[in-house]
């Protein structure tokens, strides 16, 4: 039924993603996706075969011109994900390798974190926005992960932690490098960096990590897709664009971002979507809007 | 009267500033120059020529030695600015012209956004801090503004969104250049920007994108000239330099600011007003400082 | 009695820190040290002699292999500090000589403002977190010298302010540098920088520039001590990694950070503290560390 | 007659640029524009009108979809240009007013210079390739001015130098931040800056500062236009978009220019002059190209 | 034999590479790849398929731990390679689509830009150094991937030419955004790319673009071989480390760069190869290296 | 005899300096140091205990009001440097250290080449130009240090190499970080890297590493003091703003530069040396400086 499916986020499986071992990936709405980390009997946690296929995900979902948004969640009640399987990570072959030279093992270890780094960087790339909806346990790599997203909303029982320091390391698949540009208060993001706390759903809020808490699980999902759905109705042009200068902005200058923005509209205003949009606010009509 | 100039903020009209058509500017304090966007029968919506003789207002203010502080707000009840005239941008001769190769449209194209961020931008290089008071509607190019404001309060009733999207284009004016360095949550910006919703004078409060809310325009307009006096009354060279300093900070690394703020100083502490104000703090008692 | 100790913060001086005239260096838990500005009498504000004996605390704690996070807070009841002794500048020597040629004097003066930076940078510069506990009194270089913190968390009775605008000068030590990197809101960093009003514990706890409130100085000292403990009970190779990498990634793109923690990981996981730690989480046993 | 003017290089006057006072502009050649310093017996010293006018020149000439490529020279036999009229300098109400106070006095010089460079600075700014012919006495603000050329290219008996020091400031208007990034031995640069020496053509030949020598001011002026008229004959879109992207390249990441020349062809292959320039190599025939 | 293929530069044929088909990559000597451009027939010009295969090519070989340097060459006594096959390009099916959109359009030209600098591209990202050996024809998409090797030299009847401008385009596969950081004179850079004409070996040395020119192909690949043999008996840990940050160097300040270094040579010196060669100099043996 | 004692080179002792060990500081001519390394026996190697000593001198310079250029040469006939002592690194107590931790290593490591670059950039960081007149043996920290000079001129008979590589490590003082931006062909720059093969005086002088050559060691020292006295003579503010400005430039891009460039001559020029030095100009006397 629409409205169960509705509620519980399902959707229609989209069959070019059926081949996916770890991630299902449906339609609950026009042009929407639905990411889901399918391993709930290990809370989600994510082995290296994992986190490969992830990168696959995102980068099929960013060519993909039947997609215009993006909602990642985690099966289950109990994890969004319990972040690396530190039971797999302890028998890395790179990391617990017999290589005795330094030198020799850090460049083995240089390349292993760079495909991780670029895997779960893969979201970031994606050219349409993601929201990531949370809930329950939400930890280290779970924080790599939604720092790459666009949005981040999660339920109220949701257990955030920068886990790493507790395993002996500094997060580096992302959560240092994109954390202290993501919310407001590096005085917040050392302390959470630093004691592997846990932090509330509220705490969250309260600092911009997340900026929407919901009842429940279900709820939360709920209102991503909600909002991927109106995100989706825009014109893509003017959506992706949006993301694109937005993401832009981060790394650069203001002058430089401005100089970007300038060439980047020069195209864009070019497109159908433009006139399109601005007749339908003059006739009060609702626009469509071509694939791309 | 006085008291009624005072309450409403209208002060003197600054004679040096009276060809302007689409912006009133008058004296209400000392230093204190107060800017009002003329044109409330159009919600104060920017036509070309407005955002150009924009640009001039405050390229005049910034050389002007006889203000040190600006406030800017819109006339009228019902709006700061409703943003772009959409009305007019669809007969854009750029943007709708009968050029039919994208090459040659797109330079156009980018001549003219460039001409209009800089316009908008010539806020953000006056020499002199500006507040923004805004009110009521406040759409779109109301966000490109006000991101280039030093300080923004607003209206309890105000109803601000980045409106672009809606549009068909991704805002080029500087919101997505400068709005996630102004507030600390990237998730919160991305929701407002991708999906052109309204925020509230309280959301915007809790974002940091305004730092003071109060209960009408009217007392948001006397709030922001009592501030702009306040700092009118310090040390014009101490309080450019902050300016162009906190500016610095923002597209420069830690480093590269702190070699940047000793070079400043090095001139501005031989001034006369270091020395004056040290010792009127010893003395208790109130300096005045020359023109700059 | 360790339990007075313990609730006053005061522990074992540290016979390695006894020559330092203006600061006393106790160690109230394993591997913390506590340094307290020590001129109680003069509201803790800074000599030039203090400014320099504050680098030399930093850099012997940072190579002090003993020491694993560090706690400053401000002797007395008053005042974490009221800031630079503006009877003492009044009179310094190279701000007051009378050189008259003003290319000369600002060599002088900019060779005084980068030593004094230094000074101050020291305690970012320190590979060991460092948490500020204010409280009372925290005018002027109590910004810019707690900016240089990782964590801020003060009592509720302290009164914050960036006072330099107001004895005529824009902040020269590291405040205009940092604060906008520190807190997420612009507008509220250029109403304290430019008016150099007051603003409380619960304004700072709001804006993100503390990230915790406490009832009295004896209990934020307390909090802050407790917590430099739980930090230096963990690896120290991920604790100052993870110091590291958040202080670069806010002087660099995304894509930097993210390199650069390719490299400092590749030797980093190859020490110790990695596979004890992972052990320890599998084993559930609390892990020790070699000094760092 | 078309033979003379050639050989000269005078060309037809254009009569857009006529009310210049002390720039000629004609075209000797479709397409390009030939600017001549014209004040010859003053050996094209530079007035501060002079340089504002310069300014205006070639912010017309950028805009102006007549000239796709520009000449500059000097007119006479003797200079290029002596640079800064120093007798001028020396009366300068800015640099020799009477203000007191060196804060602000610095705020009045500051502006200078920045007028000044932006004047200079817009030959750089130009879309349009712009190639300086220099002759005889090339001093001070001649480096400056060539050093925001494009191509760069000089008779035999030139006589460089970056006079500065010797009137007793550092070069401001650009020519000690452009000239170590224009040529491949900053060993070189500093002895040519430090000493105020002359360097002869062959000089700036061996270290890359200029392209070409010949024999006299009438043959490297005949060079320049001819060089100029084969450029102008290519399609415009592919030349500007090469002398922006090349202009990016000086001041941005390899990774940053490679991203803004995706940007830039994704329109620029749109226009009609890309499938023209590849017919007519296919057809072995000569293309024309529309204005742009 | 070993003399004639010695001289030939053919060496073994290395199974692993087998598989390419415009490629072929033998082994003249121990740790030496040499892969030769093979499509003699065409000029060696690039189809999408070629710079596809390409990129993997040199994936393969930055990972290939038998690997430790590599020289490029083109098959054939005509042509390093005449770059992209301009008949292929004008039946691109991306270019010439017949898509109306010039949004959309550009979005899939900018994704099919961003595929061909990342196949060039992933010789520069090779961990080893390359040596680009060229010789006959050597034009557009020539200068593109030259400028991804570290060391380029080419025999004396080498004819380059930046041939983008001439079919209508700027060039967008890296030589604007590489070239002015290779040689060191950006009036010649302008010149070559912005008229599109030839320049011979002789020029391409006095500029410095190659630091070699030898008397014929034959020579120039020996003297290459040669040069990959003497690299890659040194330390691999000492050999990839100086490229890497010499490219580091490029694209960052001096004082990033140091930094890197700090980090890189801290892992680097703990290798078996620093003792090894210091103990090789001073016992005056030769040292053998383990693969890396 | 003066004559004599200019033509060595030799100078008056500097008596501030006389308490170095391993560096003799004269003063040939007025306002010039002229710094030797003395450690002929061991052709000038570097020890821990001289480059610490260095670092030391070049600070003193700094800060000397009576040094306003200097020329740094290498004692004895046979060796400008042969470098870093390898004996003595082969015995470095931190390198070879029995720290059995790659991590804890790792830091110490790290701490080590801090140090070092440090003490080698002090050079760069002295305020006055440094001229570096080499000969004979000038090897691996050869290269390092006169990177950081301004000026590099050498005798026909100097052979120099990087020779990092060959001892098992990528240079890490700041020869990767500074040479590919002080030469002007990076092709050239990574092969004297990759190979630590010789180059002569002349291939130095052809890639612009040195600009000047001299037949000996003699007359390149006696070039050098005369070079030094020559910018000695000139206005001590306008030479060191240069130096400044063009270190700049080096790291910045051009608009950053051109901006600081206004900040640092808005104090300059009001400094005595610009109105002297225009009036000795258009008296056509010869001027003198206050000290800076």
């Amino acid at each position: 039924m629409a409205s169960s499916s509705s509620s519980s986020g399902a959707g229609s499986p989209l069959a070019a993603y059926s081949a996916y071992k770890f991630f299902t990936v449906t339609s609950p709405k026009p042009f929407v996706a639905h990411v889901q980390i399918q391993r709930p009997d290990k809370l989600n946690a994510f082995s290296e075969a994992m986190w490969l296929e992830f990168g696959r995900v995102f980068q099929q979902l960013s060519a993909d011109a039947d997609v215009r948004t993006v909602v990642l969640s985690g099966a289950g009640d109990k994890a969004f994900t319990a972040g690396l399987d530190v039971q797999s990570a302890s028998q890395d072959t790179t990391l617990m390798s017999d290589q005795k030279d330094p030198a020799r093992k850090a460049k083995a270890i240089r390349a292993q974190i760079e495909g991780f780094q670029g895997s779960i960087g893969a979201m970031e790339k994606c050219e349409k926005p993601v929201i990531a909806a949370m809930h329950g346990i939400a930890l280290g790599l779970a924080i790599d992960i939604s720092c790459t997203a666009d949005i981040r909303i999660c339920a109220s029982n949701t257990r955030f932690s920068v886990k790493e320091v507790d395993i002996g390391l500094a997060a580096d698949i992302g959560t240092l490098a994109r954390l202290p540009k993501i919310v407001g208060s590096t005085s917040w993001v050392k302390d959470v960096c630093l004691t592997a706390r846990d932090f509330s759903a509220q705490e969250a809020l309260a600092v911009g990590f997340v900026s929407q808490v919901h009842e429940s699980k279900e709820k939360t999902v709920q209102v991503a897709i909600d909002l991927a759905a109106n995100i989706a109705e825009k014109s893509p042009v003017a959506v992706q664009g949006t993301k694109e200068l937005l993401n832009h902005a981060r790394d650069h200058s203001t002058v430089d971002t401005l100089r970007y923005t300038q060439l980047w509209n020069s195209v864009a205003l070019q497109g159908a979507d433009f006139p399109a949009a601005i007749l339908s606010v003059l006739k009060k009509q609702k626009p469509t809007f071509a694939k791309l």
